[in-house]
C-alpha cells in the first residue's frame, strides 16, 4: 500500500457491516458507555518495539521486516521512527504509547554516549507530542538484551551490571518524567535463573528490591507521581522468573514493604504460560488493590512461549473488561498492544489489520462486560448464592464473632441435608454466551 | 505372599548388590551421616489414605484392591486398617504416619456419630502405639471429599458448610494433639473456584483466613505446639485452587499475618503441575523460613494431573534434600509418602515395593546431597559467583548504602567490558552427575 | 424443578432474546440452511453415560448426583434409566443417542448374565424406539472399567482378558445392530501402556489390529453396514494410549490395511489433550477421507486432563462445522455430546442447561460457518495465495513433472526478491470475528 | 583458557575420581562392550550449528558469543570455522559431524554465488578430511531460516520457494555425497502452519512427499547408498509443523510410500514437545524399522520450547540406549549432539564441558543398559508376563486363528477371577535404579 504509514488511510469507525478492511468495526471513539467515552475507557497504546522496531526475526529465521525506514544512521532511523510512530498513532485514533529506552534511542560506545542519545531522543519525542493529545502511557528500561545482563540486571551475580541497570533506570525515569508518562514498568526477563545450582534466590531477591526502593526514592524525588508497576511473567527468556504471576509479586511486594508505590502491569499472554486465566490473574490484581495496568494480547493455547498476538478473543477480552470495570477503571494505567503481527504478516498493512483486531476485540469487550452488568442476571446469582452469610451463623462467620467450639455446636444441631445448590456454571454460561452472540 | 501385611518378610537393608526386592539397597536406617541417622534425617511417614483405604479406582476405572481386611461393619474395617497399618511400618521400619480423619474412621450418620467414631478410632490408635516408637507426624480433616464442600470448606459459599469444616477440623485437631502430633495440615482442595462467573475471590479469601484463625486459637488454647502446615496444588480437583504455589502461599500468609503459626507442606507433584520444580518449591519455603514438612513423591512430566507415583528420581531427591538441608533439616515436619503404586500394581507387594523405591530414592538423595557438600567444588564455585558484592560498590549496594545517581556516577567512570564470566552451568551439572554416578 | 426429566418443559427455540433458561436462543431445528434443516446438519447425540449414569464422583470426592431414579434393583434402575433417556431426548428434541454396553446394561456374575441383561435391556430399548424417530448413532463396548482390563483389552497381556473383550465387542456389536446403529467406535482407554518397562508395543499393537478385524469380519457377516470408528486419544486414563491422535490412528490403520472399514471419532477435548486444536485434528481427518463423526465437547486451557465441559467456544465450533461442511457433512456420523456438568452442577436442570449450551454453541457454529461460506472472502484470499500453482513452474510441480535438477536451473534464472506476500492471518482473523459478532 | 579450540587440552578418559574438569569420567572410547568399542556404538557427532556458528542470542537478547574467529571476510570466516571444528573434534575424539548448508557456507547474493560458495566449502572441508578418520554423519539444507521459506519450503503457497528449495537440496545432497555422508536429513521447521485460515493442509502435503520424492530420485541416480531421514517436530518455530511426532511422519511416509528411502531422526527435545518421552518415540520407530538416527540432546519440562541442551539424564539415554541396542544398534545414523550451551555459559570451555555432559551422560546410558540386559530381571518378567499368548486361546489369538464368535465360547465357559497378575511397574522401577546406582 504505502511507505511506512505515511500515506495509509485514517482508519475510521465503520461499524459491523463494512467490509473496507481499514476501518473498526466495533470500536467507536466517542460513543458513551456509562458516562465515559470508548477512548477515555480503553486508553490504548502503541507498544514502540513491536511496532516500530521489532523486525520479524524468531528463533529459526532471519528478519522479514525492514525498520530502518530508508535511513542509515542510528540516531536517523530512530527519528525516523518517531515520525512513522507519530504517523501511526493519528491514523489510527491512538493516544498513548509505551517504550523501552533502546526502543527510541540507540546505545551508544560508551554510556555516556548511550545517556546522550536518549536525552537528544527525549527532546525529539517531546516536540513531536506537542500540539497533539497524544501521551506516553508508561516507560521502562531495557535491563535484558544486553549480554550483561546474561544473569540478570537487578539479580545479577555481577556489582557492575546492577550498577549498570541503576543508571540506565534513572535515565528512564529521568525520559518518563520528562514526557509526562503517568508510569514506570520493571519487567524482569533476566530476574530470576537458569539453574539453582549456581542462584542464591534470597540474596538476589533482595537485591531486586534495594533496587526497586532506589528507583522509588530517586523518582519521587523528581516528582513523579504516577504508579510503579511490576509486570509478571514465569519463564522466557530466563528458565525460572521470580516475577512468576500476580500472587508471587504480591508476597514479594509485601515482603519488601512495596505496596505503598507499585501496582501491577498484567499481561494477557504471561498470565496463561503461568497456568492461569488473564482475568484470573486481573482478579487477583483487583481484590488486593493493585490492578494498574495492562498489556493486553494472546497466547496459543497450543504453544509454550509468549507468542505475543494481538487479542481476538472476545469472551477473554470481555471478561478482561470486567475486572478493569470493577477495579474502577484505568486511573494511570491503559491498554497496551504488547502484540505483534506474525512473521509471514510483513506489511505495514498487517501491522494496521493487527491493531484494528485488538481494539475492535476489546472495543467489543467493553460493549459486552457493560451489557453483562446491566442484564445483571449473573450479578443477581452471584448475590444471592452467598447470602447465606447475610444472617445467622454466616454473619458471625464475617464478623469474626465465632469460634470453632461454637461452630461445632452449631454443626451439631443442624441438619446441612438437603440444603445445597448448584453452583450454575452452564445456566452462567449460557447467559454470557447469550450476551456475547445476540 | 501374605494377607495383608502380617505375614510379610521384614524389610531390612542388604545393600546394593542383593537382589533380594524385599530388601532396601540404600537406605540404612541406622546408618550416620553428619552425625545424625539415616532416619532420623528423613523421617519416613506412611500415608494412611495410599497405603490403607486407597482402592485403585480412577475416573475410568473400578477398584482394582479390595481395602476390607475381611471385615465388613466400618468400624471393625477401620481397626483392621489400624492393625494392617502398624504391621506394614514395624516390618519397614517407618516411625511415622499421616492421616485425614475420614481414613482412620468412618462417617456415621449424622456429625455426633462421625465425631463419635473419630473419637473411639483415635482410642485404638493410641493404644496401638503404645510400647511402639511409631509417632503421628500430622493430622488432617478431609474437607474435599464429601459433597457438602463441593463448593468449597472454608471458602464455601454456604455458611453451613464453612461450618461443618470448622467443627471437623477442630476434632481432627483434637486428635492429632491426643495422638502426639507434631502438625496440622490444610490441604484445600475444594478452596478455589471452578468457574470466577460464580465466585467473589475476595469474600472467599477472607474466609479461609477466618478459620485458619479460629484453628489456631483454638489449637493453642488446648497446648498444641506444633506448626500449621499449608499444602500448595494449583489445581485438581479444582480447576483453580487459591494455594496455587509456595509463592501464591506465602502472598496470603502475609496478608492475613499468619506467618507466626504456619509453615509449608510441600508436594512434589503439586510443584510440578504448578509450573515448578520440586526444588524450586522447597527453595522458595526455605528461603522465607516456612519450609515446614514434605510429601515425597513424583509426578510424571507428560502427565497434567497428580500421579502421585513413588519417587524414583535420585537427581530430584538429592536436589530436595540439599534444600532440606539448607533449611536446617526437619523439626516438626518430616517426609511423608503421599504416593500410591499404580492402578495395575495391585497387591500388597507392589504397596512393599513402592516404600522401598521410595526410601532408597531418598536414602541415596541425602547421601549424594552430603557429598555434594563435602565436595565443595559447586558452594566454591557459587561463593565465588557473588564476591564483587564483597567490597566496593557491591558491598555498598547490599549494605543500603548507595542511590541511583551514585550508581549512575559509578557506570560512567567504570568499563564494564570484558569482565563478566560464565555461569558455567554445564560445569556444575558435570559435578553433579559425576557425584550421583561414580 | 422436577423429579428426573418428567416434568420438565420442552426445550423450544425462543430466539436470542428470550431470557427463558430453558430456551434455544440460537438452535432452530426445522430452520433450512443449504437446502438441509438444522437438525439434518447437526444430528446431536445424546451420551448415555455422562447424561443417564454418572454421579457426579472424582478422584477426590464423592457423588454429587443419585442416579438410581428411586430404584434398587439393577434392571429396574436400567429400565428407569431408558425411560429417563426418552423422557429427556423428546424434551429436548434430540434425535440420537450413544452408549457403551455398560451404560444401559448391569454387569451379571458371569458373562452369561451380562450378555442376558445386554439383550434383555436392548429389547426395551427397542420398544422404546418403536413409534419416534429417535435413533441409534453409534454403540461400543466399555472395555477399560473392569479391573480385568487394568493392562488393556485388545491389547492385554492376559490372553484371558483379550478373549473377554472379543466376547463383550461380540455382543455390543449384536446391540447395536439390533437397535439400528450406523456407527461400532473402539475407545482404547487402556490399551496403551503405564511404563514401557513392561511393555511389548509391537506386540499390542498386532493383537489390536487382530482384535478389530475379527470384529469387522463379525459384524461384516452380519449385515452391519455402519462405520467402525477408532477415537483417538493421548492419554488418561493411561499413561500413554496407543491411539494417540488423528494422525497416529491414521499410521495404524495404514499399517493394518484397516482404512477401508474405519474411520475416526474426533473428540475436540482429546484433539487439545494431543496438543492440537480442534479443527486440527477434524482437519487431518477430512483430507485423509476418515472424517466419521465427532464427539462434540471442550476442555480447559489451564488442565491437564478430560474435563469434558458441554462445548461453548463458538469459534471453535464454527471452525470445526466448516471442516464438516468441508468434508460434505456426517452422513453414519453426528455429533455426540460427550460432555458432562461440572461435579456441582448436580441438578436435573443443569443437564438442560448443558445440553442447551452445546446445542446453541454448535446451532452458531453452523450459521457462522455458512455465513464465512458465503461472505467468500476467506476463502478468495485462500484460492489466490495457492495461485502460483496455477500455471508455469508451479503447475509443472503438482502435476510431477518437474526435478530437483529442473527446479534448480528455474531457480538460477529466476530473481525471487520482492514477490513474497504477507500470510495476512491478522486480516482473515478480523474477518473471521466480523462474521462472529457482526 | 584459549583462544577458539587451538590450545584447549585434549580431553580424555580419566574415570569417574577425577577432578579435573577436562576429562570424561565415564566414556571411554575404546572400552569394549559387547563386542564393539563404545565409540563405535555411540557414534557421536559434533553439530556444526551449536557448535560453531551459534551467538548465545535468544528472542529478548543479543548474542553472548563472538563466532567469526578474528575474520571478517564471510568465507575466510568459515574456513576459521572448519579449522576450529576440526581442532574441536579432535580434541575432543568426536568422529562425526552434521551441516546445514548454510552452517558451512555463506549465502551469497545470487543463488549462483550460494552455489559456488557452497562448492568452494566443501572441497575445503574434504581436504581436511583427508587423513583424519573423522567422517560426515549426515547433511541437511536449512529450508526455514530465509524469509523466502516464511510460508514453508516443500509446502510454501509459492510456487519459486519450492524452486528454491529443491536447489538448495539439490546442491546440499551434492555436498553430502562428496563428503561421504551417509545420510540426508529433512526438518521441516516451516513446514506447517500459522492458521488453519489460510491453510490448504492436503495441498502442502502433497507437495511435501513430491519434493522428498525428486530428492530421492536424484540422490539415488547420483550414487547416494545411505538413508533419508525426516527429524519430526511438532512445533516451533511454527504453530504447527506437519511432522509432529514419529507416528504422524510414519502415517506420512506410508501414505505417500517412501518407507523404502526413509527413516526418522529423533530428537529427544521434539519428542517431549510432543508430549511423549524421548524413548517413547525412539520404540515407535524401532517397531516400525524406522529407527535411523538421533539427535541427542534434552530439554526442561518446566519449559514449552526447544531448549536443546546437552544431555544429563542418564536414566533417559539408558533407556534410550536400549531400544537403540533392540534396534540393532546405529548403521548409518550415530547421536548427534542437537545441543547448546546456555547463552550465560558463553566461553569455549563452557562448550567444551557440554561435550563432556552429553558424552558421559550416553557412555552411562551404554553401559546401564547392557547391565541391564545382562542383569535380565526386567526382559524375564516381561517374557513371563506375555506367556498366556504362548498357548491355548491365547496362541490362537496370535496365529489369527479365531473369532468373536469363538472367543464368546471361550469367555462363557472361562472362569477370569483371580487370575490377574500385578504390572509390578514399582518392582521393575527399583530394578532399573538398583542398576543405575550400585
Amino acid at each position: 500500500m504505502n511507505k511506512f504509514f505515511k500515506n495509509m488511510p485514517e482508519v475510521k469507525y465503520e461499524g459491523p457491516k463494512s467490509t473496507n478492511p481499514f476501518a473498526y468495526k466495533f470500536y467507536d471513539a466517542d460513543r458513551i458507555i456509562d458516562g465515559k467515552t470508548m477512548k477515555e475507557h480503553l486508553k490504548f497504546a502503541m507498544s514502540w518495539w513491536h511496532t516500530l522496531t521489532a523486525t520479524g526475526t524468531d528463533q529459526f529465521g532471519d528478519s522479514t521486516i525492514d525498520r530502518t525506514y530508508d535511513e542509515e544512521d542510528p540516531m536517523k532511523v530512530a527519528k525516523a521512527r518517531v515520525d512513522a510512530g507519530f504517523e501511526f498513532m493519528k491514523k489510527m485514533g491512538i493516544k498513548y504509547f509505551c517504550f523501552h529506552d533502546v526502543d527510541i534511542s540507540p546505545e551508544g560506545n560508551t554510556f555516556e554516549e548511550t545517556r546522550n542519545n536518549l536525552k537528544e531522543m527525549v527532546t525529539y519525542i517531546k516536540e513531536k507530542m506537542t500540539g497533539t493529545d497524544i501521551k506516553l502511557l508508561w516507560g521502562t528500561a531495557n535491563c535484558f538484551g544486553n549480554p550483561r545482563y546474561m544473569h540478570g540486571a537487578g539479580t545479577s551475580c555481577r556489582a557492575d551490571s546492577f550498577a549498570y541497570a541503576a543508571a540506565q533506570i534513572k535515565n528512564a525515569i529521568d525520559a518518563t518524567i520528562e514526557l509526562g508518562g503517568t508510569g514506570y514498568v520493571f519487567w524482569g526477563g533476566r530476574e530470576g535463573y537458569e539453574t539453582l545450582l549456581n542462584t542464591r534466590m534470597d540474596f538476589e531477591l533482595d537485591n531486586m528490591a534495594r533496587l526497586m526502593k532506589m528507583a522509588v526514592k530517586y523518582a519521587r524525588s523528581k516528582g513523579f507521581k504516577g504508579d510503579f508497576y511490576i509486570e509478571p511473567k514465569p519463564k522466557e527468556p530466563t528458565k525460572h522468573q521470580y516475577d512468576y504471576d500476580a500472587s508471587t509479586v504480591l508476597a514479594f511486594l509485601r515482603k519488601y514493604d512495596l505496596l505503598g508505590d507499585f501496582k501491577l502491569n498484567i499481561e494477557a499472554n504471561h498470565a496463561t504460560l503461568a497456568g492461569h486465566t488473564f482475568n484470573h490473574d486481573l482478579a487477583v490484581a483487583r481484590i488486593n488493590g493493585v490492578l494498574g495496568s495492562v498489556d493486553a494480547n494472546q497466547g496459543d493455547h497450543q504453544l509454550g512461549w509468549d507468542t505475543d498476538q494481538f487479542p481476538t478473543d472476545v469472551k477473554e477480552a470481555t471478561l478482561a473488561m470486567l475486572e478493569i470495570i470493577k477495579a474502577g477503571g484505568f486511573t494511570n494505567g491503559g491498554l497496551n498492544f504488547d502484540a505483534k503481527v506474525r512473521r509471514p504478516s510483513f506489511t505495514y498493512e498487517d501491522i494496521i489489520y493487527g491493531y484494528i483486531s485488538g481494539m475492535d476485540t476489546f472495543a467489543l469487550g467493553l460493549i459486552k462486560a457493560y451489557e453483562i452488568i446491566e442484564d445483571g442476571r449473573i450479578d443477581e446469582f452471584v448475590e444471592s448464592r452467598y447470602s447465606s452469610y447475610n444472617e445467622g451463623i454466616g454473619k458471625k462467620i464475617i464478623e469474626d464473632n465465632t469460634s470453632l467450639e461454637e461452630l461445632e455446636e452449631y454443626t451439631l444441631n443442624n441438619n446441612d441435608e438437603g440444603k445445597l445448590e448448584s453452583g450454575r456454571q452452564e445456566y452462567l454460561e449460557n447467559i454470557l454466551n447469550q450476551i456475547l452472540y445476540r
